[in-house]
């Protein structure tokens, strides 16, 4: 029998965490003495009533243990309930269930994708209402890719599970306290990025937001220009390494503390992240240097920030760069595709995935002709797990067909199909803007029918959940016994 | 060491047979009073020089065994050799050496589209070369795929692979066999088609190239308007079902005789290609006689017309279905990915492999949330070779990691991101048309600069060696010892 008690009882939790999250938009719209106030006061007693019920109603004094068909529906779950319970105060202050959900769901997911519009009029607790959510979920997002998905196996991510002989008392006193670990480092890094961003010419306000959203690697602006309303050089420099910063493996934070940084680039995911920014960046600069009428390192600006932000699924854009013409389009769309490293707030397929399928292929192309060779795939330095390879090829799979099919059903509703593809990748992916005139850098998902607007809250659920982690609740023999 | 002497010995073969091949539009031309017969003559006599000092200098009395290197260089080595030589005429003609090769490339890959333009016009022996040479096509891919991808592995194909505990000499006696008795079953159904053309109103020489294009699900037509042209619906229906039967399992026809088709449907992915074809075709007539002043019968001689030409990837147009509305490109972007059989003339992902990554992709999420459970994978009755979903897994990838690369590559050369998509799509799984102004079903290749048109050269010929036979040539490793 599935036992939905625990599962009750952590869902339960987030929705306090969340009505105690809910006070501090609430607290600003105070201070700026907007009236909004009170339907942030509103949701915070729904949800603390809610989500104090669902605790003390399934709190269990024994030891927590959890089993596997728990774990992937707390998971899943969880991203649901959050989104659902944070559109209380949107659908309070007067924005359809639709919008709101869309809303939430692009935050917690840190997707970045807006159907809000007219942001900078905006009252100031719905902006930190948005930044907050993908704060929240950029540290949610670390501690599942840490702590559930290579336990559950998910796309590959065995490779990062962290063996443990010790009973599941200690693994369970372990992770709190690799929880507290990440969360101190993810809280490291914000108030650092939010003191440079006001250093260098934001409003407070504006830098805590916006250090939110980039640590997070969510990509919510507090201006419908999005990070181009900031004219300063400065600010996009900061905000291009903090990107990267977000979508570096968190787990190896301290071991680069005391190596000197060695640690972080001594790793796979790492340098070839790293690489691939930098190359694309200079190659698409020189590309844009000697296309139009820009210096190189002005150039170069707009390229590593636009880059970076599509690459760490970020989304945050300072030029529209669908107008640098078709080459450019082309080259977004395949970077939507990359994603960050694995235990980082990044999104998509990720770094590791790209570089093990690529030896999986040469060395599957190799066997083909010189069949009776052994070969051992290594990864970071230790041999790659036998079930990795096939998990991750599955993953892509899986990826790949859940893109088409959302493409197809998109075109069905009367999308383009730039608008659609675009719409589903950047959805899945997490990014944020999609390509085309609706969707694009320039564009919002506002105008969308609302049918569309689900199935990608849906995308967005199912590319934060690596989409297996989704499929296995739909799956009838995951609830008959 | 790579011993080529029987590689150039085949490669000389194919010349010889092709430089034969290359007097019927010679003598189609004369008996028509048109001088281009001339271009022919010239072609096949440089053809028959080069393959027969080939096949003299490198004929061996003694059997020819080949290894599995020499194996992957025959199969890949065959399909650039047959393009470069069949393009001769098309160069003495005066066409670009690009768009002959093209034209050839997409002829014997059965794609399909064409830089050709004003085909109405054109000397029968044109006509009729672009015909045959998709007929030629059409059964060295079932020969392909039935003789040489089952024993070199490749994308699951080791599936089809023929049991064989014989000694190598009955191996190779066994396979001539097999190749005239497929030869027969491809001879007899062109002839039928070709007759039921002539019966129902085409002429003579339209029936007999458009039975060969219909037959090896290739789509030249020698109209402009393609299909179109003909105005009687029985053509068209005729059309219909000798594509489908282009794209059956050969192997089975012959057992299929002796049981009154029963071997035939009950066959999974026979069953799966004419479910899918019926299903697809009957929702789009609903849907276009709902949206459109139309009769649902000639709603679904439409549909069923061009969803089974661009499924079983032949690309022979009836209508501009890109005018169907913005669902019907979505539609038919996705149904490009599908394809008829393995053993059959027709590209694309193929019907099997669908089949069993869904049934892999089952198994995978069940196992994730009972992994001790044991699953083993069935098709067709029999249990699945163990390597074999690794094997589809690792082709999917590499085919869909191929079409982005394409499709960046195509966006770089400045085409818009629709076209390059789609002109990507649709030459690795060598249908024709794509989508868009530029390639769609309205629109020809020949306005591509000369830098995409090889790119897609490459593409078309990568499809049809199902990718990974290419990159086996590719891996340096292969040349090494």
């Amino acid at each position: 029998m599935l036992n939905l008690r625990p599962v009750i009882f952590f869902m339960g939790l987030l929705t306090v965490v969340l009505s105690v999250a809910m006070c501090l938009p609430a607290l600003v719209d105070v201070a700026d003495g907007n009236a909004d106030w009170v339907h942030f006061v509103e949701a915070a007693l729904i949800a603390g009533f809610l989500g104090g019920v669902a605790v003390s109603a399934c709190w269990d004094r024994q030891r927590i243990h959890l089993d596997l068909r728990q774990a992937f529906l707390i998971t899943t779950l969880g991203w649901i309930v959050v989104s659902v319970v944070a559109a209380i105060p949107f659908v309070s202050l007067g924005h359809s269930l639709t919008d709101a959900v869309f809303e939430t769901m692009s935050g917690i997911t840190t997707t970045g994708s807006t159907v809000f519009s007219h942001l900078d009029s905006q009252p100031l607790g719905v902006l930190l209402w948005r930044a907050l959510l993908q704060w929240v979920g950029g540290i949610g997002i670390i501690a599942m890719a840490i702590l559930m998905l290579p336990v559950l196996r998910v796309g590959g991510m065995q490779l990062f599970r962290i063996e443990s002989s010790e009973s599941s008392e200690k693994v369970a006193a372990s992770a709190v306290k690799t929880i507290l670990y990440l969360f101190l480092i993810y809280v490291i890094l914000t108030v650092a990025c939010a003191l440079l961003f006001y250093l260098f010419g934001m409003s407070a306000f504006d830098a805590i937001t916006h250090s939110m959203t980039t640590l997070s690697t969510g990509g919510y602006s507090t201006h419908d220009a999005s990070f181009a309303y900031f004219k300063q050089p400065a600010l996009h420099w900061i905000a291009t390494v903090f990107m990267v910063l977000g979508s570096f493996p968190f787990y190896l934070y301290a071991r680069a503390a005391t190596t000197r940084g060695r640690a972080m680039f001594a790793d796979e995911q790492v340098r070839g992240l790293v690489s691939l920014l930098v190359i694309t960046s200079v190659l698409m600069a020189f590309w844009l240097y000697f296309r139009r009428d820009i210096g190189f390192f002005d150039a170069l600006q707009l390229t590593a920030f636009n880059v970076t932000s599509v690459v760490t699924t970020t989304g945050f854009v300072t030029q529209d760069y669908t107008t640098w013409g078709s080459g450019a389009i082309g080259v977004f769309l395949v970077l939507m595709y990359f994603g960050g490293c694995s235990g980082s707030t990044a999104g998509a397929i990720k770094i590791y995935r790209l570089q093990i399928v690529y030896r999986i292929v040469r060395v599957h192309v190799k066997r083909l002709f010189s069949p009776h060779r052994v070969m051992a795939l290594h990864y970071n330095g230790k041999t790659v797990p036998d079930d990795v390879p096939y998990s991750i090829l599955a993953f892509l799979t899986v990826y790949v067909a859940t893109i088409s099919l959302f493409t197809m059903a998109l075109a069905l509703m009367g999308l383009d199909l730039v608008t659609a593809y675009s719409a589903t990748v950047t959805a899945i992916a997490n990014v944020g803007p999609g390509l085309g005139n609706v969707v694009g850098p320039a564009g919002n998902f506002a105008s969308l029918p609302d049918a569309a607007k689900w199935l990608l809250i849906f995308a967005m659920l199912a590319g934060r959940l690596e989409v297996l982690a989704l499929l296995v609740v739909f799956d009838r023999e995951f609830w008959r016994y």
